[in-house]
């Protein structure tokens, strides 16, 4: 047996919209479709503004402009994150501060944030790993404390919570992805929600968003032409795109209900074999928050035992992965001047680490397979 | 009748390959339909290297990337254009400087560059306006001369053709738009092509694309883990919009030869104008090179007989249009130290111009309507 790491789950809906959106012939950015999803985002999970992005890392970009981060300035986040997170930071010519992981849940340390806060740090960017919160009432706190902006990394939080509120919608910013690796796909796009902001700061965004003009408002008719206003770039994305993901939002809770069934059998699977001599901890949600079940991982006592039952699953046709070779460690964070042993909770969470595929198209006969071969090759540890 | 005045073309063999994209699960970046559009563009046009982007507005900002733009640097280009690319200048930190345009084809005109280089001017990006080739030989010259780098912004030039190469084969750089309003759409969409470079600056390209990971080299089999070793974004559009892009770009000679028609009537019909004491010019060919019709406009006078065509066909339903605001007028432009009476010609351009409906789509009986309607007000004039 084959098993995909991933597969992009379709509603059916799909063609029918992108066949719609063709004949309304308005494919570009800003048209029915990416009006229809603004809106299902901003009222399901009670945000204040929702901009469509052509990705999460544009979200991020966007949010770093509005911020006007600059040179001498600095950002802490995770190192146990894909690049973009940093490269939000970098692109506009501040430092990125990379910040411990929790053992828990691997999302950044509110104690090491802390520790890192400087006279030049201008926000935090706390990454919602897997889908499970960060400790959002800390990271407020601190935030509060020290006068920090914070941009919440949603890319896999979206249609998640964190006590009463859906994540995306507590820090000033917060950018979400709907990349096909995604729980909700687009295929390549993202959005950015500003939350609680002046209307300063969304009428700069919407001329960031739109290549530095005021068309937005002159589609609004609050001008009577456009032109070039400040600076920008091309962050909407095609409506052929919202179109297909405005097929998967609406059904949102389905799709999360059916992760959430194969979460719930790996982790009833294999919960048996935890404390153990091989197997140090695995997917864990805390009590006051709720997932989206996006990533289901298992993290062992040593790289060399990850290694060994990552080699015997692909050999069984499954494809398991891990990451992320955290960024601190990485040849681009060593031009930065870290060095790998900064940071010991993120080294050793990323060499132990081991994600099982999870996706609603997984069907009971591939996901027993899987478990049957996870147990098996633990039987020799 | 109402005419509007655009609309994109479909081939039909949109919704097909779209629904194959999907089907392969495949619809993030670098799926099989951009391979296709790739290597249709490379091979078609003799380009040495495309890389497929989110938007023309995007390649334009990797090429930028890639010459090292930076604070202090100053690039010369056309005010009589769209604010992106200005923008991909701004955001790097250099200086946008403003040249003037030739009254014949309202492209930069190579003597007014010449005289704006300085020790700082690092490149020079040619607007190939209404899909008609700048006067590439003489702003060659020039690079060579003062050691520029030539970044051609074809936006509206893909398959439009300067002596013996297709527009997108001459400069360092190159961009394409595919935009919803181009001749090819895939929504939005872009392509960044670089010609005669190294392999560093080709490996770079593809780093700065994919969020400044090496995972084009993984994917090669290059390297057998992908990581973060350069500053970059994400530039890779969706494999569903270039799934649409691949069913426009089998056609794109039918495609051109269907405006060209357009083009020619307004052209056959309209001449005897000229020259006039209302009318100063309409679209202009020159003999060396050949257009991809992508505009087609009318010139006058003055700005008061302009705006009275303008309201009378808007009065038909005939939906027309005048473009740019020019960059170093516009209120950016002044926050940059501009005048408004520093370029001239270009003042004089954008408020005389009228640019009339031109799409396959558009009937024997609509563009009928459309010349009669001109005649006739051109009667009262």
């Amino acid at each position: 047996m084959r098993i995909p790491f991933n597969k992009p789950y379709l509603t059916g809906k799909e063609i029918e919209y992108i066949e719609d959106s063709l004949r309304r012939g308005d494919i570009g950015g800003d048209g029915y479709y990416t009006e229809k999803v603004t809106s299902l985002l901003e009222s399901r999970f009670s945000l204040d503004k929702v901009l469509m992005t052509t990705s999460c890392t544009h979200a991020l970009e966007m949010a770093a402009d509005l911020i006007e981060l600059k040179e001498g300035d600095e950002v802490i986040l995770p190192s146990f994150t894909f690049p973009s997170t940093a490269n939000s930071v970098i692109n506009r010519g501040a430092k990125p501060v990379f910040a411990e992981i929790k053992k828990t849940t691997f999302n950044i340390d509110p104690s090491d944030i802390e520790k890192k806060i400087t006279d030049k740090t201008r926000a935090v960017i706390p990454v919602h790993y897997a889908g499970v919160g960060c400790e959002m009432e800390q990271i407020h706190y601190l935030a509060e404390k020290y006068n920090l902006y914070i941009i919440e990394d949603a890319a896999q939080g979206v249609n998640a919570i964190y006590k009463d509120s859906y994540l995306g919608g507590i820090g000033d910013f917060a950018c979400y992805s709907f990349h096909c690796s995604k729980n909700y796909v687009s295929g390549e796009g993202g959005a950015l929600v500003i939350n609680n902001c002046s209307n300063e700061i969304k009428d700069r965004a919407e001329i960031i968003r739109d290549k530095g003009t005021n068309r937005p408002h002159f589609l609004r008719g609050e001008v009577d032409k456009y032109t070039w206003v400040d600076k920008g770039s091309s962050y909407l994305p095609s409506d052929l795109l919202m179109a297909v993901l405005y097929a998967q939002l609406e059904e949102m809770d389905k799709i999360k209900h059916m992760r959430e069934k194969i979460f719930r059998r790996y982790y009833d699977s294999l919960k048996q074999f935890l404390p153990g001599s091989f197997l140090d901890s695995i997917s864990y949600i805390p009590e006051d928050r709720d997932s989206n079940y996006h990533i289901f991982y298992l993290k062992f006592n040593n790289r060399e035992i990850r290694d060994f039952v990552m080699n015997r699953l692909q050999n069984k046709g499954i494809t398991v992965s891990f990451h992320y070779i955290p960024l601190h460690s990485s040849p681009m964070g060593q031009k930065l001047g870290y060095r790998a042993e900064d940071l010991e909770v993120t080294l050793e969470v990323a060499a132990t680490i081991l994600r099982l595929p999870l996706y609603p198209d997984l069907s009971d006969e591939q996901l027993t397979y899987i478990i049957e071969n996870i147990v098996d090759v633990f039987k020799e540890l």
